[in-house]
């Protein structure tokens, strides 16, 4: 047995109070895993007179995290301030430039400036661990690096924002509005008060963009994410997609294709009988496309204290292990430059809402609409309910595979013969996942 | 980047020959991962003169593995000849001997022989990696022995058999009889010509056996599976399933108790909504419960060449990369003694199936030997198609939480009363999974 890993750990919010408990907590067993005693002996946070469950005595305390990372008496630097500039970035370039590996939970400090520090990180003969940063408690990170080190991958697909999971879930089995499930949410700590990166659908593009990296072995691009959020989905939406064998998720898609790789993060309805269609609540998944394995899907909790910090112990062990990991996968010498696909649009079937002015003709000038743009629809239904009245009916329109092209042009036809009341609610159908 | 990394190969089947060719074809990919090239350097199978799709004339070839082991010029020996006892033991203990890493997906040698091969590794400060031996292209051993490596796990389960889960399938979709889909499934190369071992259970129970040491640290006890195959499920069993809401699977369980730590392999039905009941074909999903994650799950493919490759694989770039893993997650040292958990009876709902002779007073007897026993009744159906004439009649029972020995005490009595035609049958109902 080798002698005690020592670890300085800056920033003490939920992830890290848990990862600091669950250090003294699992002691002997993370050191019958690791060869070595895991010990915690530095800190950094904020406040530092704060209850957050553990006893911080023995630890040496730094008001800044750069000098924790600088001067620490320290074998590993853990980065759980979040941000992707500022102190986290900081620290984390302070502890690489001194040869210490770091871990982090951070995926937009990834996202943002990934390849720099796993360049860093190789000069220096180190490395920077970030199992923690996508898809939560799941091992997507390992899998990817290291389970799949003989597979050429075609495509990588998931639910990575459990917050908008939690919204789409409830909304489809309580009717509820996406405002009062935003609400709740908040309310419940599944979203932010400012929910904007995560219902946007920013959130899922940071991991999608750190997840392409590793299964492509390009650099990571997060500005070629295509990123749609939820802030549209209407019940309506909800009800309609259910009632046609369907259910809407924030979906994250990375693709090989002939042009590139595809990046992108929208709504998407799967048919109801697809893995990731009954994936609920916070649970994240992702599902994996090989040469070698066709596919593999992994599920499990996001996010949560534990879950997250489960995540950092494992690289905290691996490191312990004396594994010689390269951040990406590869070293960042062997990552290819970023090619992005020509934007194509989806090719697949759409599902579209119109608010229709009722009036003679409408219908069938939507039809032709559809039919001057090669639009074959699968169908068309007039949604609204018994006993309703009013100048609107809601229509919607389920087509077969045509070109997002296609489906604006003919959409924009309708709008112009007037026959529209409001926005038109366009949302792709996934039904090769 | 250090210098080439040389295998030799003992057995040359299907994953044998897979993986040989994927060396070849994927060097440049693998040389990125590991840090330095992997080359296959010596080799031994049977016959010399097969085709096998790869160029093996670069390798030194052994007529004994054994000898290869012992004296071939590697620094990795890969073990793919299969088989508990014989050449793949001798070989793989002459390759620790001598202070060689091994890589196998020999599930059989690792439920029989794990502890004592981890102990020779141990000794001779080296490893032996295995896994491509439980659940095929599904990474569980890597998540169970690295990335949970904080968690505490109560309970790890799933459908570990290919066969199994692609015959149950099969008579539930087409409504095919067991012996139908077991003639079909060993025509298209899915099951043996002895299909004993896969249908029996008794694959699964080696794969779970392997499961319980990494998910409880401790020691692998094959011999304390409680083992009961798939033989004697009947379409009239899937069927009343299917009706009832519930699907039928091989379902491998390996779970901590107050007693001691339980491990089972039978049928089971599983609500229809269930994760698991809605793995199919010859797919393998593992469900892992700890304390810090809640549940994970992982579902791919459980077989194949290419997909069982694709684990040996990811064993051999650990191996480059220089991680120091220990074979079953802790050193074998740090390994508790199995204890076995008092064979607590399943304690839940239970399916039973009666062949009744059709008689006045027969039920209101059944129904009163169910009552004796405390046994509260969810629901009696009569399943006798219209039309259907005789003189028995097929009854099926599913009763509220009970336990096993009240259920075979009821049994018996209704057995005694001359009420039954033929063996009742019963299936236990997982409800909590």
């Amino acid at each position: 047995m080798n002698g005690p890993m020592k670890l300085g750990l800056a920033g003490l919010g939920t992830v890290g109070a848990s990862l600091a408990r669950l250090i003294h907590e699992k002691h002997n067993a993370l050191a019958a895993r690791s060869g070595r005693a895991i010990n915690l002996v530095a800190l950094s946070a904020r406040d530092r007179t704060r209850d957050r469950g553990f006893d911080a005595s023995g630890c040496e305390w730094f008001t800044d995290p750069v000098k924790l990372a600088t001067e620490g008496n320290i074998d590993v630097f853990v980065e759980l301030i979040g941000g992707a500039e500022g102190a986290a970035l900081e620290s984390v370039k302070a502890a690489l430039n001194r040869g210490l590996p770091v871990v982090t939970a951070n995926k937009a400090l990834l996202a943002y400036h990934g390849v720099a520090l796993a360049k860093l990180a190789q000069r220096k003969n180190t490395t920077i661990l970030f199992e923690a940063a996508v898809a939560g408690g799941i091992p997507i990170i390992k899998t990817m690096r290291e389970a799949l080190a003989g597979n050429t991958v075609d495509r990588v697909y998931g639910i990575l924002n459990g917050t908008c999971n939690y919204i789409l879930t409830r909304m489809e089995r309580e009717g509820m509005s996406f405002s009062d499930c935003l609400s709740d949410a908040q309310r419940l700590g599944y979203a932010e008060a400012d929910p904007t990166f995560d219902i946007g659908g920013f959130d899922a593009a940071h991991k999608l963009a750190i997840l392409t990296s590793l299964a492509f072995g390009c650099e990571i691009d997060l500005e070629s994410v295509f990123v749609e959020g939820i802030e549209k989905v209407e019940s309506a939406d909800i009800e309609a997609a259910a009632e046609l064998g369907y259910r809407i998720k924030l979906l994250a898609v990375a693709q090989r294709t002939d042009t590139g790789i595809e990046q992108r993060v929208h709504p998407a309805m799967l048919p109801e009988h697809a893995a990731l269609a009954k994936v609920d609540g916070v649970t994240n998944a992702v599902a994996i496309d090989t040469d070698l394995l066709g596919s593999i899907l992994l599920a499990g909790p996001g996010a949560g204290g534990n879950a997250t910090a489960s995540a950092v112990l494992s690289d905290i062990v691996d490191l312990a292990t004396g594994a010689h990991l390269p951040a990406l996968g590869v070293q960042p010498s062997n990552l290819s430059p970023y090619k992005r696909a020509r934007m194509r649009a989806h090719e697949g079937g759409y599902y579209i809402r119109l608010s229709v002015i009722d009036r003679v003709g409408a219908f069938a000038s939507i039809a032709r609409r559809m039919a001057e743009n090669s639009i074959s629809l699968q169908s068309i239904v007039q949604r609204r309910r018994a006993g309703e009245a009013g100048q609107t009916a809601p229509v919607i329109l389920i087509t077969h595979e045509t070109t997002e092209a296609a489906v604006r042009k003919a959409i924009e036809a309708v709008s112009k013969d007037g026959h529209l009341d409001g926005e038109p609610r366009m949302i792709r159908i996934e039904s090769l996942l």
